[in-house]
């Protein structure tokens, strides 16, 4: 039985790198691993010693909180040009969020009508609504649900109370579904925008003070003891700080399930030293604050970040371009930055940059999303969604983006890797010029058995 | 120089009990402490064998919550009757709380007026009060300050916002001064009390499961977070189960200040064995839960609870006999059961009574609230503040109590002691049938240096 | 280029089994691994559903001790027939043991001459030796020395005085050679032993109680002490207590280098039910002793074992028929029982006895004596060192071992697989019935780098 | 009923210095502490602003290992005049041992005949001998059994074997008796001075060389299994290392009892600055090490070091002028440098010296060799046995000394304080300028009560 596809390399293994070795590759599925010479196969490519890796999952996508189901076309597009070959979309879809299943339907026939990546779904509730709606979500495959604890929009990202949250939790408990949250605290923001407002502040340092660590971790603390009371998966889809990370540290040290998630940005960026030039661009939520670096490296290399993901968010920069840093959206793209970002900022540490990529942006959140082992790993039996990793230095120039978007606070920084060719169950996708792949190629992913709390 | 006077007895010294022994006291301050036959003194009084200890310094009391600033009165006569020589009483006053200069003098003065024990006070703040009187109030000597996240009564008990608690522990940080909590989060036990009642459930079984663990402990939580935010010291007033002590406990262990308190009915009652009897007699918030009593002296044993307190509240018996329990007033009498009932069910469970009573009730309350030596310890230079035990048994009967209220959830109960006699300063002020001193013989107490973190 | 051979069946990979898959294997060494139909190959061996493991790796193994070199001939064909594809071979060669560099060179001829299996060797050194030996015989490849704190034989197997050890110690503090000891204190034993003679005690109880654990634990702890001054690596080849492993334990979060190794007898055999049926046949040092089976499964579990070993002692049976227990040979053959012996046991506790038997008798001992990553995983890049196991049921008869010895304490009992085949270096070295390979096939073994303290 | 006796003066209470205090003593018993004046008294002396401190117990005395039984008569003058009202002195009696009833009735004789101050006593065993004695020495009073690891004297202080050592700690597994170690390993510390007599290296650093701290922890770890296998109370009687406490504590973790203890020469003097000028003067054993100091000073303030003692050794001067440092005794006179030494080293160090002097040298020990309550504290019920501190400094200058031994390698050093009382049973015992007390004064003292793990 031939192969179909033989692709040469240095793949790099859960166990490391294997240099001068290949993949074997039938009806979409790894099915041999080697060194030396492949064997026979309808196809094979040589990437001479460029790195073989698993496409990246991220775990943290908004494709269609802007241009709505239709949103996922260019958001996935981006998305296999970056080597990200599945994304976990947020539920809160424009005009209205994924809370029941005939939304979750809507939204999986977009997928198959748009999507070039793969999708995993969240799900979320609405104020007021009941717990009923969560089971048929659960049943129709969703990967995990989302509040949040600030509203961002009464329609469509709104505030969830603590009754509602732990109502939530109390119907997960029985479950591996995590609960994940936007952590603000909402009436500390509030006060602190308005006195930030009353005091003639407007610029970006304005943002990061306005929403102050203590509003963060005081929604965590809330939140992370009620998915304890409950017995529930909590799960903080953004902490900004090494004290976030401790907390979370503490549930699971109490016999707790609790994770916590980190995104690219906040391991670049800093706003006492890109504020000036990057203005509303680095504007996200929680902010990016001083001086944290080096301490959320820390915390990666401890093991107490569940994954690294994008939060890419599909803003166009008019949404950037206000008056008042209060006013700018919040958010960035990242879906084609995430993948050589990590790489950069590992390597520059001098850590082995291609295993910990792994780890933190395939491995990790495929088991977190219940997606392992069939994705996260080059194994035999797992699926062929592969990234290849040009090690050729290049610099970001969002103009080149498949986005739509066309813009990135990652503009004119240098990258030690380029995303050179994307494969999606074993087809060609991403070329390194050119996405390959018709729309409707990537599949809607549903959750399998957790591999998480082991 | 002669002794103003002696008393011999068995004293219960820090370090345990001394039997045949005797101290000295000249003005107002315990000068000698011996064996055997006492010097000369002025006065003398033998107490047989007699059990002598500190007063009782009661860390939370309500003297003023239902009379108004002239209810000082009643309570610290009861106080005195219970052994109980120094009261922190709660800024909850009627019909306004002490949250400014001019009412904590105005409070002072009615202490000097009617005070028969001494008064160390609390303050606090209200909605949308700026931070500038915190200052004035802690010059003029309060212990601690007390907000609430759950709304007993919008003008005197008001429920404050995350920003609000958040800039009073900016505004304590610097000091010593921790700010206290009544942890109930309000959106929980609100759609829990409204779930009761559509349910038309409306007994004493229905006031615990209306405001849930998680209603506290997420409360808790968050309250705890924003105290190690700002680097200040969070005090949580109750806690009523062994987890909210394990939450506190993590905050000591990551190196911020954190205590929880614990109040003397929740070691002695059951809902589920005493409920039916008690009804809203037993009403307090928040709720005593069942079969929780076995942790929580397992938490006192680990030394993980602050100390011991009455949270004594001066309502009248008709606040109870309301046709809903949700209409009851949340609240016991408690200053004359505080010390027979913590004794008492110390000694059932096989301990060391006097000494763990001395340590809890005394020694731990005068370190917390900055009273400590002078007051919480039989030791030379310490006030003579003292309670006389005599292991009498009694049946509780709250006819004979002098707080005006007469009525207890204890009635009926025994206790395997009796307080014999009480003195303030030196002087006797209960002799076992009556108070003999007179109002306003008790002082205003001020806090001096902490001694608790060390 | 075509591959040499591939073998299907069931591959223990080092993440779990994988069913029909395969390896294929060129010039000796795994090249690819794979499901469904292997490529085309010069040999293919289809295992059906047999499991196919790594070669095992016995980390305590005595070929010499009684035939001299010659003996290396049958105890590796005993280890071929057994599965084990590489010896860790003791250091105590009858007559003289190996401790200087013109012997480790007579062995290492002996090896090529009659070696069926793989052969790594120990080291030591005799009483007043200076160290200068060490170093050469490091040079020589040898993978770790040996001493004992007990003398079994003046001229072979001497007590190694505290001064001499810690000289040793020191000698190796700069390398990663472990120094193992045979762990038991002579003054004990020879007291305990004086005892039971003198009261007429002679039996296998006697022999247990002979060698009490305090005598173990004591020469165990000055040994890991000594290790710790000199900041070398102490290893204790067999423990037979929990205790033993908490020592270790302690060294390790101490911040040393600290190792302790258990047989597989020690969860076999309990001399409260098996020392009437067995008598001499179950006599090893340090004794195995009663209900410890239990507990030393948990080290196991915990992480806390470096390794299982079988200690297999080339004696006749003629050397356990002795009028009295302290007269008899310690030490029983175990190359053939190793395998099948470890996998039932684990299997009848409810463990995943594939995954755990590849862990404790392939990839630690692999790591410890720095033969990894070439051998203790099926992994590309390894030698095809390799058993089938047939998940086959079977009574051990020892009359069928190939170790000329022809006795075990396991004849009657039954194990849940046998050894269906093993592979050498890619070559058929055993078939189920007969060792098919010729004496010289096997390799002198060198320490290579260090993966075991990271 | 009047007072026998009043002193003034800063009292020092086991919760820290009372000033312009007092203490009331009648029939020998402290009964009366106060502030202010004192009440009417026999007698009364006024220590202006003195310190109180309770009277030394020296945990390491060697009293008659040079002039036998008699020795009692110097070494107890020599503590008096030194503030240690309590010595526990050494079993290694000349010419014979304390290993039996007949020779306890014999030391307790010359007790009463001899001691100004109290003695408790130290047991042995000797080599062979049957743990027989051991149940009538217990009954005679000791307060604890010692043995050695290495001889120092093959009749008076010998090497007693592992497998004795194991039944001594077999025959005390049931009581509270510690058994101590002299804690060398014969074998490293022979060879050692074997070699630097080969080296021809024969000066005081070569003594420190020639017993490395490998001796010494390989016989303490050793020791510590042995006693955790009996289960009984070890004692580790020096050690000279952190690495020693960090040992001794692991047990403590593991539960079992055991315990370390330092003397106070190695927290004054360093070979490294001091071995030229003090040559054998500093020879102890185990050696004084370079470099140690800070860190003992640590375990002391960790609470891991059990007590200070001095371990006077009675040779007279002569025993050190030896050509060679290998023939000088060990040992160094100490019992009136101890407390002065001790002191002055915690104050220079910033410590709180009265209340940590109190602590090592009075507390600890009488809870260890349990004579507390009774002995160790000023507090009412203690006995009077008092030392009086003038806090005037002085220079040490042993031709002063009161043990006819006359030096010291403290000659020439500062000391912060002097003794300048001693009270023994409440009677004056040494006014600052000679001893007053009576031979027989001083009283046997059997061990009573244990307080030590508690």
């Amino acid at each position: 039985m031939t192969l179909d596809l033989t692709i040469r390399g240095t793949l790099v293994l859960p166990e490391g790198p294997l240099e001068r070795a290949w993949l074997g590759v039938r009806d979409g599925t790894i099915v041999a691993i080697g060194t030396g010479s492949p064997p026979v196969a309808t196809e094979s490519f040589d990437a001479g010693d460029d790195l073989i890796i698993p496409g990246v999952i991220d775990g943290q996508t908004h494709a269609t909180s802007y241009g709505g189901l239709a949103g996922i076309r260019s958001t996935t597009r981006s998305a296999i040009a970056g080597g990200v070959t599945t994304i976990a979309d947020m539920p809160y879809d424009n005009p209205a969020p994924l809370n029941a299943i005939a939304r979750l339907d809507d939204k999986v026939a977009a997928i198959r009508e748009h999507a070039h990546s793969n999708v995993a779904l969240y799900g979320t509730i609405m104020p007021g609504q009941a717990t009923g709606d969560i089971e048929s979500l659960i049943d129709g495959g969703v990967v995990a649900f989302k509040i949040s604890t600030f509203e961002s929009s009464p329609t469509r990202f709104p505030r969830i109370a603590s009754d509602q949250i732990l109502a939530t939790f109390n119907a997960l408990a029985e479950t591996v579904i995590p609960l994940g949250v936007h952590n603000e605290d909402q009436e500390i923001v509030r006060a602190y925008i308005a006195a930030a407002k009353a005091a003639g502040r407007d610029g970006i340092e304005a943002h990061s003070e306005s929403r102050p660590p203590a509003a963060e971790l005081a929604a965590t603390a809330q939140f992370l003891e009620l998915g304890a009371a409950a017995g529930a998966h909590a799960h903080i889809v953004h902490l900004t700080t090494a004290r976030g990370f401790q907390l979370v540290d503490n549930y699971l040290a109490d016999g707790f399930r609790a994770t916590g998630e980190l995104c690219v940005h906040y391991l670049w960026f800093d706003p006492d030293k890109d504020g000036a030039a990057l203005g509303a661009k680095m504007k996200v939520n929680p902010p990016i604050r001083p001086g944290q670096i080096d301490a959320l490296w820390e915390e990666i290399l401890s093991g107490r970040v569940a994954f690294v993901s994008s939060d890419h968010s599909s803003w166009p920069i008019d949404n950037k371009f206000t008056p008042s840093i209060f006013e700018a959206g919040a958010g960035v793209p990242g879906l084609e930055t995430l993948l050589p970002a990590f790489y950069t900022a590992a390597g520059n540490r001098g850590l082995d940059a291609a295993t910990i990529t792994v780890e933190q942006l395939c491995e990790r959140p495929a088991k977190f999303f219940g997606l392992w082992p069939e994705k996260g790993a080059i194994r035999i039996g797992a699926d062929a969604d592969l990234a290849i990793l040009s090690r050729a230095p290049q610099i970001w120039n969002s103009a080149k983006a498949h986005d739509e978007l066309n813009w990135s606070p990652f503009d004119g920084r240098e990258f030690s890797v380029r995303v050179a060719h994307t494969y999606l169950g074993g087809k060609l996708a991403w070329d390194g010029a050119a996405v390959t792949n018709q729309p409707g190629s990537g599949q809607y992913v549903r959750r399998g058995a957790s591999h998480w709390f082991e």
